[in-house]
């Protein structure tokens, strides 16, 4: 057979093995989501749907793939973390990354209908990934809190931007001017003055996005055993524990959310 | 606001362009299919409802993304081709091979029902991809001939190991035995003698593959017009030309194709 | 010994291999050499001496290393091109670039005193180097055509204003300012006009650069033999066909130079 | 001017930025050193004369070039370390590696005469060079051990056996015999017992090989003073610091040299 003659052709792939020792992260966005959105009827300036959707994919990579610690998501965009020791698939790039979106993207499509009953998906969306490096503890704890000030920054934008829009009959246009030039201060002035609200009491997940880790968890189940001697079978209570994934909606740029869940970024984990 | 302080982590991202005027193939594989094709009663050695749903996903990654001029499929594998010129995205590598496999999966999700009337979908699956540099024609053209090639090997194999397995009633294991060193001839011979089956008439899909490329169709269509100074409308015939996927099933590794589809590799394409 | 427990940090080394049937291009600049020049001397626009050195250090670079089959300098930089097809260890980056780079540093001071009789070396001089991968035969003629372009552009440029430094008396603000926003023909014409000076007639070493090709080149030698049954020896020309590096100061531009030289490109090479 | 037309071949040219936050070593090697020995008479099993002008070549390297924060050479092999903030050339990979390697080659035959008066060199040495990269400290410290390990394993085997050659009239083969599957201290054992010689009293510079650091040295100069009304000029001492490459033969693998130490791993080195 000609095979042979045709397999020079392998030579041509590159190695693309991430440098060890360093935290893997691939983040992905939603390919045209602003379009997305609009087409699915997305609530403004947050559609918890579709939080809870992302969310739900997100977790299933998570416990499909192997080795991840830590993802964190906000709007359309979500980022997974490998563990700095991890050797799945050798560390190549091109496997950590397209496993990831290709898993999120088939469960977002399978888990639609638990999330938008009344809404029908239209068609099947992309997204993109990309896989970046970080050397030291500090530079991941550092890009985490980067996703999440951005977070913050364009949840805060949002939140006045469709008030004034929903609440005060102004055009896009109007608020987008009225918005101009204003710093957090500001912005948080506006939603109080004008319309009574204070953004703390804002849901968390909208102000902060989500933070998948894995938690122990104990599960108790109860179990018919039979006693020697005893015709009888009887019901006891089994406590077993297991990893799963929590999901939290915290701040996670201070020092106590590291504080209180050090084995995130240890060795072991 | 601290968003200054953490946009360091930006510049640990790394430029991954792709090498200018190479054929940038991406080839996606299915995670875990052996498992996945026993969980959903795939038919063997080959399940046509699978089959077309690859084919329907991949025509929509073409569809969807810029610049394929070419896509190859077989059994739970797609090779999708970029022209030579492409600066989609700026070539990054990354955005080829998320926005393919991410594209593929969410579509292989949502067209599933479409095929599989009768077998709900148990799992969102997984695919992984690659990206792959080939900078002549010649070398692209030796790429696709080694699919094609893998195709026929593995087909031809699959045929005879479940005709063995569904017709004589032997074991998996015997039947593996039996192939053992036997070369084409000796395959094509067993199923010939044995069970009055002419490889060659087999299915050109099983034995081909899918190959997915854009032709010119005229689209006719009826349009009403309205002629001045006549109160009626009339209706005529308007042809469009567009440009369409279609699917083959032919060969791909003689010059043939390539002398009948010139377009394919050239520079406009 | 406790070598296995460091060993581990080989691991990461990246795999830096070429991709295969690229044309490898290696240039190398002198470092800080506006300076070195001034402290050794080097006259203007030209020194011959310096090109000869930069010359012979190329030479041996073909010489000495592998699957080189043109190069080509000019000023302070030289660029080695390696077969499409070389496998010279394993096509490593790395070792391309730092094999060109450590041969041709070492050559120039080794033979520094053969050119530069009467002005010592002061110190050991820099160089740096990259690769550059050129996928189609255009594109590296085409990187050939702009590093000679990028030669007349400079020289021209040079001539006028040493010329008018050297024989105007201007102060080399003044000559800047004079060739401001000039074009090639208006330098020309200051150079004509003005000193009587015909461009087109200065050295090609200037003009062109220097490439460097292999050339079968007949050997000449006269050999003893002794003829049987006669007892006096005898001398005879022998002669031997030998590749021999040749430096060439012609233009590469156009088409002539690749149709007089044809085995440069083509895949025996 | 054409040259517009040829300039696209710049955009071929791949980013090879170096990620952040990492310490990068650059290590090369001698090319044919085994050869280059013999034909200059390098002494068995160590040449001073070899080793100090190795050291010198890396001495110009470290204060040549910018960031290098320690070197370690044994043999004819040598590493330099760049601090892990350093942003020279923007942490080019290839302008790290040519660099380093460039400037060492001239070094060598620069200096040559300066330690083989007697040995003319008789040709232009090569050497190859490589970039890795290490995220922790730890990884950096075990790279050096590492090499240090490997200077030991060399030298004890190349001490024992020129030895059992010199001393015995073993033949190279017969030597080579001898030591086949002995352990560290077989060859202990070997020197003491036939030779007399303690492996521990051999010179450092052999065992250990050489360190380059930078070292806050006291210059202590004369300087003329003329003191204002006396109409005599004073000389008084002048103290300056001056940061100095300083030359170590010690032990790098335990913790005690990081603890002497500490502000080459400290983020202001």
């Amino acid at each position: 057979m000609a095979k042979s003659k045709f397999e020079y052709v392998r030579d041509f792939e590159a190695d693309d093995r991430c440098l060890p020792n360093c935290w893997v992260v691939v983040r992905l966005d939603g390919r045209g989501f602003h379009r997305f959105a609009e087409q699915h009827g997305f609530k403004k300036p947050n559609d918890d749907r579709a939080l809870q959707l992302m969310n739900r994919s997100a977790q299933t990579v998570m416990e499909e793939l192997e080795d991840i610690v830590i993802a964190y998501g906000q709007s359309d965009e979500f980022s997974f973390v490998f563990k700095k020791k991890s050797n799945w698939f050798k560390r190549r790039t091109s496997k950590f990354m397209t496993h990831v979106v290709s898993q999120f993207a088939s469960s977002y499509v399978f888990y639609w209908k638990d999330y938008f009953q009344d809404q029908p998906l239209l068609y099947p969306p992309g997204f993109d990934g990309r896989v970046v490096l970080y050397p030291s503890d500090q530079n991941l704890k550092d890009y985490l809190s980067w996703r999440q000030a951005d977070c913050h920054i364009n949840n805060l934008y949002n939140t006045v931007f469709w008030t004034l829009v929903q609440r005060s009959s102004l055009t896009p246009e109007q608020a987008q001017k009225r918005l101009q030039g204003t710093l957090a201060g500001d912005k948080n002035e506006i939603l109080f003055s004008e319309f009574n609200i204070n953004y703390n009491n804002e849901p968390l997940i909208h102000r902060k996005g989500t933070v998948l880790i894995w938690q122990k968890v104990n599960h108790v189940t109860m179990k018919r055993i039979k006693i020697p001697k005893d015709p009888a079978e009887k019901e006891v209570e089994v406590t077993r524990t297991r990893s799963t994934v929590v999901l939290l909606h915290c701040d996670i740029i201070g020092d106590q959310f590291w504080e209180q869940y050090p084995e995130i970024l240890s060795d072991d984990s």
